[in-house]
């Protein structure tokens, strides 16, 4: 590796260590990432760098629900034609933007900044628990969601926070498991199309 | 798209965009790498971006062969140790590096910093033709490897090189095309299976 590192300038070197830590983003594709910022659009390198460094600046996590803001409480927090009855708790802002893609959520959302990960010694403490029960307590939530993800850590962490959740009388509730829209149940995994049928909804019969 | 625009902050919504411009990186991919970064690795982020800018200031085009270089003339032109009678013509900087890490070079180089593309207005003038010219004709250059990828562009290139070049007496080669190593006939086009044909090389039997 002598021979590469006398090849290719350090400061290009750094660069390619960094874009690597990206996710989805492995040594070659790094590699062309750089050469292709320097080689070919320095603008673009040059702007990124800045652009990187300024949301790095001006975000922060929303005091209210810990989504990225630029100021101290979101514009989804701050939205007042929002439904504040219902609290959608997510894992990350991308599952936020995801829901909110859909276009068809009207309520508010609480960012989890962690999952339930006990193998990596991340406890239920550390998920910024205490800070949703302040949340919930506040304000005039009476409907909870819970759409953590449906991997073990996610419904480690829905399970958690839905016992610590049912003495508050609120309404607890999870997002839906089953096929997903336009797949073919044969290439579903076996668990998913169980889920499917045991939560199976009744169809209204009309005339 | 409104919605989505309220969602994100603006210094995030830019940099989503600088980060599309990555090449094989799209709107979906951009966004986890830019959430990833700031709500996650928010270190990385600004080290990203600072790294950004150090590497533009800090390295330019070799003056010899247009690699990049941090200083005039890049660290491969300056090592003694090289072949300078041979000559390998690259399309860009990472086609270089593709070269260096076989390990079994040890000549130099130049890399056009376009490849003869009529149809995109990309003449051969622009080439740095004239400059390729010069740094054979300065030197002690006795092989040119026409190393341009073999896509109509490079091939285009390759043919142009190979017609002005022919009047210098210099030995002017390409490298060879054929079947990838480790790779199955049946599952190879056409036309390189033809050419792997066509280009067979005569082995020679012992006993």
């Amino acid at each position: 590796m002598a021979k590469k590192d006398l090849m290719t300038p350090p400061s290009v070197e750094q660069l390619v260590d960094l874009l690597r830590q990206l996710p989805g983003v492995g040594p070659k594709s790094a590699q062309r990432m750089s050469l292709h910022l320097l080689h070919k659009n320095r603008e673009a390198a040059a702007a990124l760098g800045h652009a990187l460094l300024q949301a790095v600046n001006t975000t922060r996590s929303c005091k209210k629900c810990n989504g990225l803001a630029e100021q101290d409480i979101c514009m989804v927090c701050l939205d007042n034609t929002r439904d504040t009855g219902v609290l959608c708790v997510v894992e990350n802002p991308a599952d936020m933007l995801a829901i909110e893609a859909t276009g068809t959520y009207r309520g508010l959302y609480y960012v989890l900044m962690a999952k339930y990960a006990p193998l990596d010694g991340v406890e239920p403490q550390g998920l910024g628990f205490n800070r949703l029960l302040e949340r919930v307590q506040d304000s005039l939530v009476t409907e909870i969601i819970l759409a953590t993800n449906f991997t073990n850590e996610g419904e480690a962490t829905a399970f958690f926070l839905q016992q610590r959740l049912k003495p508050l009388g609120l309404r607890v509730s999870r997002i839906a498991r089953g096929i997903p829209i336009g797949a073919e149940i044969e290439y579903i995994d076996p668990s998913t199309v169980a889920r499917a049928l045991l939560d199976r909804q009744k169809i209204k019969l009309t005339d």
